[in-house]
């Protein structure tokens, strides 16, 4: 059924201001999807791995507030919304104070990076690859070409991090919370760790691999994860997507995107479920072009809106 | 058990901008909830009228996508959320050629509002009236007084208008335009009446009085239209309500809420439902003291988030 | 010696944003300059009317400066320079309180059209006309066509005035100041007129028709003036002209500039002069592209410049 | 005559954001005026040094627009006035391209200072301390105390160099712009040397200490340069100092001003001048008390407005 999408013409682009990510075939394609019982269901052939990229603000939000509370994070970023692109800067100094709006944007993302628990970049980077690792079962680590290629060109972003630095928005040093961020957005998985993040997420914290019931999260920061990536997960389209979609979801420019669904049924799988997509050509606005089609279909098809 | 919020002492102000608002009783108190079965809760004692306000904005929308078509609307409005005032100016001139981000910012709305069906103002507000009056089953009429001294401060919404209007995003002139929109934000109802239209936005366009299961709109505009609600609805606060609440909501700075349950169960009513909230101090935010703490309250024991 | 400009091929546009300007001959030119002793050189044989535009807003601020007294003024507008685009709205909102930043800017213009001496708009506007024929020695009247074509298509002013009227810092009604302000753009005088306005405010008053010595403006409003004039006289481009004319000027769309000289020699005319150009094809930025060319050549042959 | 001013009790309050320059005594008061003769005339009795600070913005214009041509500096700088604080990031963001508006603010002069000859901080610093040692006829140097206390609170200088790096606006690294800037900003200084300095300004680049009259420096060089002063040289007061002062001026927060007069009388001194003035103690926009007060009373008293 969605052979389609699959074997579609490539559109889109890209990402080519990492210069390690526009190297990559532009033809690959990726579904995994895993219910609350380990039901599994995939789609394409492409068994590699990627980039979390933005999808990582998702974990460190994760850890940040799990760690700190979530009312301490707060103190250091909002969770609003915001129509500007991604790496807006403008908002920051129009703003009152220029607290970033929300962890979902690039400068929210920073200063979360920064509270992470650790002294170092690297213990801080450490607390989000163990997470990722208790979720999915295995080893993460860096790409360090990947990561040394997003530090060469961080301008923006080294831009966004000194002025959140002169507000006050920032835990220790610039350059270690840059560096953090960018190492975090290097993090390399697969679409079966992406939907296990997903499902993990779905159940409010629980984890597949453990018999008894007991939440790693809070149920707070299961929600403000879960509404975050309702309302500011797809960059400026993330309205769009709400209408279309209607699931909480997380994209990246690596081509990812990391879904969970609170009820549903998709053939044989049924009730809470994670979907990992990857699809490397992403549109104008970063998300993954063949990625974002493929949801609207089954989301259209299997009645998986939440409204 | 909400009696410790109906009863704590009165926090916020009444909207001091408008005249007709700035003098009711400061502790007055609805809530008003109904299920798919006709099955009915109230709480507090008052049984009067409120003005929609910025409430108005969800049924302007609805019966513009509903008669022109969403893809129509959309040329004219984004359905992207934005963390600014609700009322801003500024984001129109930065963003590209000055389109307004959603319908349930000022901008938006007045630019909604111009789209209504009718070549006067008076056929587009009774299109809007109708449309109310067809879910509630009974009449309903703007407050005359209330448009007046609307129309007499807003400097703010004309300058809005006529910005629109210099950059072809309104229909007809600038004065209809405003005077609908003013208009529409003073139709007068209950809390029964908001429950009944959360209701039939809750299933897509059910109608409790009629027998035969017919969507009065489409399944596609209802989507819209909640999306806008979850990531939209509460001014600047929109995205703090989906963690904590996690339903389409829309408030008014009248003091009033309107929200959709898409399934749940509070004392014996049972799976969609629509909730009329009123208390009219409101926050710096433009959102119901009372009526937001009645809200997290009743979703948190309930769980009735769809996170 | 200025053959070359006066002939040469026509550039630019007219300004067609106003209606009743788009449709003039493209190759009109004409220059008046006037010294203390009246002495008189002219250029191009141009002998018609151009409308003030943007040049009325000198004289707007003249004569409300000296009615009110500078300080009056500065409490509802700033004499600070801005490199925004003439009519910006983002301005207002981002600085605090949203004062109009200059005279020379709309915003500012339709503030200080409000704080003219008089409670009608024909009072108001009477007053810059009675003070420029006082100057000329000759009747000025508005050009009612330009002025209606001008107002039906104000979308852009009437949000600025609404915007200022809901800061407060609009005298009377938002339609007085905004028609008040699109008279004074369309009132007709010739390139004569603008060079004794000219060397009216080099001479900070004086005029050559009377013989007593008498300044009719103080020496502060006409400092003022000046300093207006250089460093916000020619919109965006105002830093440039300072520095490769370097004269206290005002352009408007019509394709005028007025021109004040503190001190100079061009052929036989000496010391204080004014100088009034025409050329209705205008640049981008809204200046006239013969005009500047023209007062570039001759403030580099004669060292006018101040610096 | 001017003994008011100088006695006066201090106002405003030392630049604490540069912790060397937060600790110097209050009440330093020195100014030094020379003329094209060398007639020397002095007030106060402070005979120390200062640090340029913004001030150096003058230098830097002077040198990168004489080594490379005007025309090159301006493809990386506009020359246009701004009414912004001057290290506003939000101007950078909007404008098309995000180039700097003018080498008066911050943004403009890190740009500036990265298109200084040389290739490393040290050759691009010494171009400057070399022109000014050629005017003031002494060695100069860099405060390290001031330079480094300044470079580890950069945080905001630092945004602004690595956004204008991101939009292709600076030449070289980033570190090596901003460390060349704020080296620049803190070159050691006497009033005399500013005094001397303004001179050499004025009179378009001639040298007191040499007898043929060759001018170091070309005459649209020294225009630019006093129409930069006069438009954008005094933060976002230039506007109102250009009506009430009326002369090229350039203000730095360690309370010196650098001024030039193009022609007038003061007591025995004649014709064009220069004129140092320092005292620390600044206001809410960066300029110093005492030396604004001092400059509009003697600018008055002497009539050395241009305009």
């Amino acid at each position: 059924m969605f052979e389609a999408v699959i074997s579609a013409p490539e559109k889109g682009h890209l990402a080519d201001y990492i210069p390690a990510l526009a190297n990559q075939s532009k033809n690959l394609f990726a579904v995994y999807i895993i219910d609350e019982k380990g039901e599994v269901l995939t789609f394409g052939d492409f068994k590699g791995v990627l980039t979390l990229q933005s999808i990582s603000k998702v974990m460190s939000f994760i850890v940040a507030a799990d760690s700190l509370g979530i009312d301490q994070v707060l103190e250091k970023v909002d969770v609003e919304p915001t129509g500007d692109p991604f790496n807006s800067i403008v908002r920051l100094e129009v703003a009152e104070k220029g607290k970033p709006f929300n962890p979902m944007i690039n400068a929210g993302a920073i200063t979360v990076a920064s509270l992470l628990p650790g002294d170092t970049v690297e213990a801080r980077v450490k607390s989000v690859t163990d997470f990722i690792s208790q979720v999915t079962g295995r080893e993460h680590s860096v790409n360090q070409e990947v990561f040394k290629s997003e530090m060469e060109t961080a301008y923006r972003n080294r831009a966004i991090a000194n002025y959140l630095k002169a507000n006050d928005y920032l835990r220790g040093t610039v350059e270690e919370a840059l560096e953090t961020y960018l190492q975090l957005c290097s993090i390399e998985l697969t679409t079966e760790d992406l939907a296990r993040l997903g499902l993990f997420i779905a159940t409010d914290g629980l984890l597949l691999t453990v018999t008894e019931n007991k939440n790693l999260i809070t149920r707070k920061t299961a929600r403000y994860t879960k509404a975050l990536m309702m309302t500011c997960g797809l960059y400026n389209a993330s309205g769009k997507y709400a209408a279309t979609i209607g699931i909480p979801m997380k994209s990246g420019v690596s081509g990812g995107v990391l879904c969970t669904v609170q009820n549903g049924q998709i053939e044989h799988l049924q009730g809470r479920m994670g979907i990992g997509v990857f699809s490397p050509m992403i549109d104008e606005i970063g998300n993954s072009v063949k990625g974002m089609d493929f949801l609207q279909r089954i989301s259209e098809h299997y009645n998986l809106s939440v409204f």
